[in-house]
């Protein structure tokens, strides 16, 4: 199946600071400006092309943190897997929304393709990382806020090997955010 | 004056791999692409807007290592200084070329400024990041070769403000290659 990942960083490459936070994200750029049909930056269209949501722990963490309503909960009735060997319940105000899987991100991929599962959004940055290293990942967008944080959790680290972007895209918002679409090639 | 960068990264960030070498600068993406007009992703013009350059000793080193020719070297006649406390002279080859400058970056502006220079190319990561600290570049412009290198030496480090860019502008080549332009805003 296919597994891509649509996630916002700093323009120095930060998916959160050191503590997880991300509010940096609400006030970062022109948040004065109308995007009218572009305010989510492409996540509806994203959203209604993946069929199932693959996340780390600490990805799930940060969502549970911000105590989302119903009618604030950013993705819909799609199945939420969150990849955890440390933990085995999920907060209390997720248990309906989301599932533990402790077991391997291939045995993972197998059984959702056998449940019918065509295109997993695979989010957070260890998860991505470990995605991208098993050359799981096909396409990744990249948001960058127009930030610099200076430290935080990157969302590349060291890898073993060499990876290359292809097909790259690239839009510029009027809120200064970029955004920018690559398929994924492994040597 | 006005400071401006003009700098290379990977994906991930890094200006080079962590023993200084930039070789993945001339493989990544479609090297088999003509980009024709564009070729030079944008170097010229912005070549034609600056009036003299100031390098970190690191960032020099490397341009030493190319041993161009007059010919492959890339800064015309423009005045070149290298910010260094730890050597006095440069290169042998790159006597004619070059200087070096032991003071403060304030000063040295104030005297560019005095020898009627408008508008200084800042290059090299530690070179960025300091003017960057005193708030002096206003203009910066990265391409993002598409690659993730995973380690080596980065653009941005831990700073103690956090900055912020505006009026972004965004251009994917077709060597998958994607240029970002911000003007820098600092709080």
């Amino acid at each position: 199946m296919k597994c891509s990942a649509f996630i916002a960083t700093s323009v120095d490459g930060f998916i959160a600071r050191p503590d997880g936070s991300v509010d940096w994200l609400e006030t970062a750029g022109q948040t004065d400006v109308d995007l009218g049909p572009q305010a989510d930056m492409g996540m509806n269209a994203y959203m209604a092309s993946i069929d199932c949501i693959i996340m780390g722990r600490k990805c799930m963490e940060t969502i549970a943190g911000f105590n989302l309503t119903p009618e604030q909960w950013p993705y819909g009735d799609t199945r939420i897997i969150v990849l955890s060997n440390s933990i085995t319940e999920v907060p209390k105000h997720l248990k309906e929304t989301v599932e533990i899987y402790a077991g391997t991100i291939p045995a993972l991929l197998t059984q959702l393709e056998s449940e019918g599962y065509t295109h997993a959004y695979v989010d957070g940055g260890a998860t991505i990382q470990s995605f991208l290293n098993l050359q799981l990942i096909s396409e990744i967008t990249i948001t960058r806020a127009p930030i610099i944080l200076g430290e935080g959790i990157p969302l590349f680290g060291p890898s073993s090997q060499s990876i290359q972007f292809k097909q790259a895209k690239a839009v510029a918002y009027t809120n200064d955010f970029v955004q920018v679409h690559y398929h994924v090639s492994y040597q």
